[in-house]
């Protein structure tokens, strides 16, 4: 219990795992105990990254005990956090999200940037604090970053994230855009991950009024062989829609080299996407060309339609 | 409505409107045109400031414009800003309280930092961009480091804040130790306020679930001459109690040299700040030795023992 523990979003990503393993690093060295620890399954795309830094998986964390010392990394909104959190002592918050139903008690540290990445505020604390990055920490970072910004194509990404990669790539050894591309390349891949798995990927909630709503990401090479299980695809959401009583439920197929993205949805919500995107959605599904982000395109236009 | 509004909260003291003020600059001389507001009259101290360092008092603002930019400082819960926030386009927020019912449609700036100030966390910010702080700048900014922290002396002080205040006091020009008493002394006396006044003195409203509380503070050299008129403070309270439909009002009549609190409240609360203060009130007042500090030392535990 003596121990900080560092933890980023349920169905983390690479960000939420790097950022993690970064912060905790950085706690440690600066005189707070700290330890990262994981929210669920890791991606692919995450553990080709800490298998290329020589780096274990952080240990599952499925509940915090009440009073726990917590760092949250990587999200804000509660139904994304660890279960326990409410009950957990908060005692500092690094993310690159807006701010949901986040509160605390009392002040603490809240660093909260309008980047592409939670590892690019990171970098920055790094710095200021005059705590030199190691290799494999560097890797992951690097990592989180490519991730979030799609090698730089995301509409989320600056220039910090830009700066932050090239001084990174420097001590971890790599060539970014080489690196990068091996990277996203093993997170698309999902020809060996099951179907029901497919409308899982990186899933978040959010809250609409009094309603829930999910939106999963599903970020690869060719967006074909995934449209193609269209129906089936549809009738997972449906399943997963019910099972949880949301509002409706989103899959963004996003076409990484195309930069464009497919919204697949179930819920009778025809009229809420047709505001929101300015577009008429045929058959559960809008194509959104130059979209590629959750957090910038898709989100708040919901959010703003309600 | 190009230019940004900087505004501290309502019954602005003096971090409120040195902060709005020192932001201001920082993002004009930064290249994005701001400009400090106050969110209500200027109390003595803050006047004693100004007038020591030049300045005059930015414009009042009662209500934003729907979609006009604005950087919140020193406040984060709706009903200490300004009306209209709720449409407006909150673009940054650099704070040092607990964070209440803060909510963002997307990613912003978000700086908030368990330390005694916000100046002290602007201070921070001005190194990093490396813009320099001229002397009246620095004199607001120091003034609400004192004011924030009477002189070092209440417990949410901490290094930073001492050392900001250092290093501010040589550019501002003043011996911080002699000014500091001096503006402190200019906002204790009360001599001339109407005994009306006193209960609205730094007023803020707190919500305790549905319901909203408020907590006035009036810091003085001397408590004598403000608690002989006890019962006509009640009364007065009361009297905005009941306006507001407030489940209590509170009135925290602090001695900075003894570094003790009087808590006056009224409503039908003495359960709960027996359970918050572990001491028993007598007729609308517990005694509290070594509190000063609204923020850390008496709406924590009142929201604690709800």
């Amino acid at each position: 219990m003596n121990e900080i523990l560092v933890a980023g979003h349920k169905s983390p990503d690479t960000d939420s795992i790097g950022s993690a393993i970064a912060c905790a690093y950085l706690y440690t060295e600066t005189g707070r105990a700290a330890k990262a620890v994981r929210a669920g399954e890791i991606n692919k795309e995450t553990r080709f990254a800490l298998r290329s830094f020589g780096l274990t998986e952080p240990p599952l964390c499925t509940e915090f005990a009440a009073g726990q010392q917590v760092v949250l990394v990587d999200h804000n909104e509660r139904k994304q956090s660890i279960d326990g959190v409410r009950d957990a002592d908060v005692v500092a918050l690094i993310d690159h999200h807006r701010l949901g139903d986040f509160e605390t008690e009392k002040p603490i540290f809240i660093s909260v940037e309008p980047v592409g990445c939670t590892a690019t505020i990171l970098f920055r604390m790094f710095e200021r604090a005059q705590v030199h990055i190691p290799q494999e920490i560097a890797g992951m970072m690097l990592s989180a970053i490519i991730s979030d910004t799609l090698l730089f194509r995301s509409p989320t990404c600056t220039e910090r994230d830009k700066l932050a990669v090239k001084a990174l790539a420097k001590l971890a050894g790599v060539d970014y855009e080489e690196y990068g591309m091996n990277m996203l390349k093993a997170g698309a891949d999902v020809s060996d991950i099951p179907v029901e798995q497919w409308v899982q990927t990186d899933k978040k909630e959010f809250m609409a009024g009094e309603q829930t709503f999910s939106v999963a990401q599903l970020s690869v090479m060719d967006t074909a062989p995934i449209l193609a299980r269209r129906d089936e695809l549809h009738r997972l959401m449906e399943a997963d829609r019910s099972a949880h009583g949301y509002l409706a439920s989103f899959l963004m197929v996003t076409d990484i080299l195309q930069e464009e993205t497919e919204l697949l949805f179930v819920g009778d919500i025809d009229a809420w996407v047709a505001r929101a995107f300015a577009t008429e959605p045929r058959d559960g599904s809008v194509h959104l060309p130059g979209v590629m982000s959750r957090k910038k395109q898709i989100v708040p236009p919901l959010l703003g339609a309600v």
